[in-house]
């Protein structure tokens, strides 16, 4: 006879199958869809989240989870069974009805971003935003909160984080970080040159399908394809895809993008394969997941022993723009920072900036005191005053991401603790591994990354996202290591002393 | 309060984005999917299966079905219905285990076969293909059938055709077509050298994509990729995608797989639109499907007429090899029937016996005469008898479709039903239809196309196959056309009188 856990496997099977299945129409929808599927797809994916949603919500599964309370299970069977009582608990508080509205406005929204942001048009995405944005009002209220509504959107993305604890940390690193910036800004000077050039767009592609695999993804479990926002989908076990995007007139997007959703990618083909598509089978939060993408993106990729080892391959291909370029400029220009518009060209330095303005504007809207409609001025407003600059068509300002078109409100702020548990632990690694530099200039990143298995990968969500970053640093989150980090490494470039 | 039929209507969206998903899973694994997500897709498309078979075959469908029997309907609801009503009563004796053990075992015998077919192993391949013929057999004993098994797997892909009668339509047809046959391939001697030479595989892609357009295929509603099995799927209203395969020492397969696969394209894309993924909303049957595709393949294709328009497009591109080709030559070419091994580059003379063979072994399987072991000599034998040459290896022979591998038994036969459809319905086009062949030598297909939609498509399965094929032609399905066609065009081409 099958026991309680068999029979509670059995029903985390076809969520975990019916995840697989919307994991790939999301994909396939921003990377293979004709538009003519645009509706259809809306609708397909709407009917498979109100299916996963009828079926986590079963009272059967809430029956299974009590009766597994008091049962002898391993660590990761109660680990499943702790991640699912908490998606239970607040899926059963969300009315089907709401799901399936809210599933098929952001099916809607997401098709109107893609044709309003290269149209420039804020009145066309204005509506189905609007829409979405109240649905997820309602849905925050209906699954309920102890301190503001905001709170159940983070938790989605980072369970068992609050707002206060976010506003915290960002009184302080904006504090802490602006004068830190514009030192920066101010020592940088002008943009170099190369920067800017003629790059053929399908040798940037196979640039970076070559640069991947050395890092240690593998076209077999994989795909890597270009899209509008680049992104990275696990799919199933063995099948992570991931998406850059390439400019004709520049290069380092397109393989600082690629850098950053391998660090995703990786981290996907890292889980226990025996635990995939189950509660605990993946990362405990978007927090942990981002710290390994920025890690790769920033602390490998714009390393100064990286870009040594990755100029020479890039002159290979890129010999006309780049062929006289030293190893210490090609890291200063990687490293160059300025006031831009885009959040995902940001440099490291002011990137956290630009999430600090869509925090803010989210709790605005959350808090019932900015409306949908005043969301581009507002946007202007708050690049000007984290910034100095401001954004002369909302292409560049509040058109430019993709999130709150596919109802990823909450999300922004995993992109912050992504940086400090990034930066925090890169120190762990570096201490545990000696001569790791000497690795990087070889284009070596095995050692790091049998250490990230170890330490992050392999351990899914075993632990909550803080224990986590406590078993792994010895210490609690702060912004201390990132701060230490921007004003060593820039401070060395750029002959600063803070 | 919502009618029954509206009632019914929210179950059957609910089967039509369940279908619309595993689609999409489909055409990802055949397409997109890398080697590693092979078994995750395997479950996650038997998950789905499972969870379609268990809302179709839910109660409250029948008593729906019961309920509307003497209700005021119009006549697509009338026609939804009673499609609705013999997928049900087929599905319900259908017990959920054995679906999800055949959707699983197709899910792993379809990447074994991509894996033995390259590597010419027949030992990997006949565990599986042995697994899931038996639960074929087991699903269509549970289905249960008038005659004989085999009735059971045809009314999958061909409703309402029995295996007796297909029986007597292959009589018929090998009977009259291997003397006439005979008489071609002797006649037709010598492959023209330019069927083979070298042909750039991008330059090949480019052209199909530009030649699938001018038929009146969109890329806003589909996408052309490549496969090692050309096929077309429907994944939504507004996208339908096509795939055809390139060789770099052949021009003709990928062109006419293209035109072929754009033939089942514009059929799906023709589909009203208000009933799509309804139970009545597509073809009334896979013969109906392949007349379309045979038809622009071969009747349009294959042409003097079009062969005529298509031949300076193509120089353009390819004018090393085909440069000082002659339009004659070039249909010629396009005409030329030889005994080939494989059969989707077989020509439209010998295509049919293909088939033929497939069928009876087929019928062998399913009357227990036949075990899977013993499948590759059999065709080997087969293709003595029916086409005078013997495969050297299993990748010409039994390893060579894809059909069995995803558990497509009983379809090979909608292939030849499609073959005859489509002889009948374009001797009625040309009649309604003055000058044809001078919109043709133009390489404008509109009004065929206008004519197709009206005669064929609009009416997706709003009549059973063979009344719709009586509708169109006014006369009984026949081999007559077929080989009437075959006597005439290539009587002309080779100076053959039959």
């Amino acid at each position: 006879m099958a026991s309680d856990w068999d029979r509670l496997l059995e029903r985390l099977r076809v969520l975990r199958d019916l995840g697989s299945a919307s994991s790939l129409l999301t994909w396939d929808q921003a990377v293979m869809m004709p538009p003519g599927g645009a509706i259809g797809r809306a609708q397909t994916l709407a009917t498979l989240e109100a299916i996963a949603h009828e079926r986590l919500t079963d009272p059967a599964i809430g029956e299974l989870i009590d009766a597994l309370a008091d049962a002898d299970l391993d660590q990761w069977q109660r680990a499943h069974v702790r991640v699912l009582a908490h998606d239970y608990e607040r899926a059963v508080r969300v009315p089907a009805d709401l799901v399936r509205a809210i599933a098929e406005a952001r099916g809607l929204a997401y098709p109107v971003w893609t044709r309003a942001r290269p149209a420039n048009d804020w009145r066309m995405f204005e509506p189905p935003l609007n829409k979405l944005i109240n649905l997820k009002k309602q849905e925050a209220d209906a699954i309920g909160y102890d301190g503001e509504r905001y709170d159940a959107l983070l938790d989605m993305f980072e369970p068992e984080t609050t707002t206060a604890e976010i506003e915290s940390i960002f009184y302080q690193l904006v504090t802490e970080l602006r004068p830190i910036s514009e030192a920066i800004l101010e020592a940088a000077g002008q943009r170099p040159a190369w920067l800017t050039g003629d790059y053929d767009e399908r040798a940037q592609q196979q640039f970076c399908a070559w640069l991947v695999e050395r890092l240690g993804f593998t076209m077999a479990e994989g795909r890597l394809d270009t899209s509008p926002h680049p992104f990275t989908q696990m799919i199933a076990y063995g099948d992570v895809r991931q998406t850059t995007r390439t400019h004709p007139k520049t290069i380092l997007p397109a393989i600082f993008a690629a850098i950053h959703e391998t660090g995703h990618a990786l981290y996907d083909l890292g889980y226990p394969k025996d635990h995939f598509g189950l509660p605990a089978g993946g990362a405990p939060s978007l927090g942990i997941h981002e710290s390994q993408s920025r890690m790769w993106e920033n602390q490998v990729g714009r390393r100064a022993s990286f870009c040594a080892w990755m100029l020479p391959n890039l002159k290979e291909r890129f010999g006309h723009a780049l062929g006289s370029l030293t190893p210490e400029q090609f890291h200063r220009g990687v490293n160059h920072p300025e006031r831009s518009l885009i959040r995902v060209d940001a440099d490291e330095v002011t990137y956290n900036l630009h999430i600090a303005l869509r925090f803010e504007l989210e709790l605005e809207l959350f808090r019932d005191k900015l409306e949908v409609s005043e969301l581009p001025e507002a946007w202007n407003d708050g690049m000007e005053r984290h910034l100095g600059i401001r954004p002369e068509s909302d292409v560049n300002g509040v058109l430019q991401d993709v999130h709150w078109s596919i109802g990823a409100l909450g999300y922004f702020p995993t992109y912050t603790l992504g940086t400090l548990y990034a930066a925090a632990f890169f120190d762990v690694a570096q201490r545990d591994l000696d001569g790791l530099d000497a690795d990087f200039r070889k284009g070596d990143c095995s050692r790091l990354l049998d250490w990230l298995r170890e330490k992050v990968h392999s351990n899914a969500y075993l632990y909550p996202a803080r224990e986590l970053g406590r078993m792994i640093t010895g210490a609690p989150q702060s912004v201390n290591p990132f701060l230490n980090y921007v004003k060593s490494k820039y401070g060395e470039i750029y002959e600063i002393t803070f």
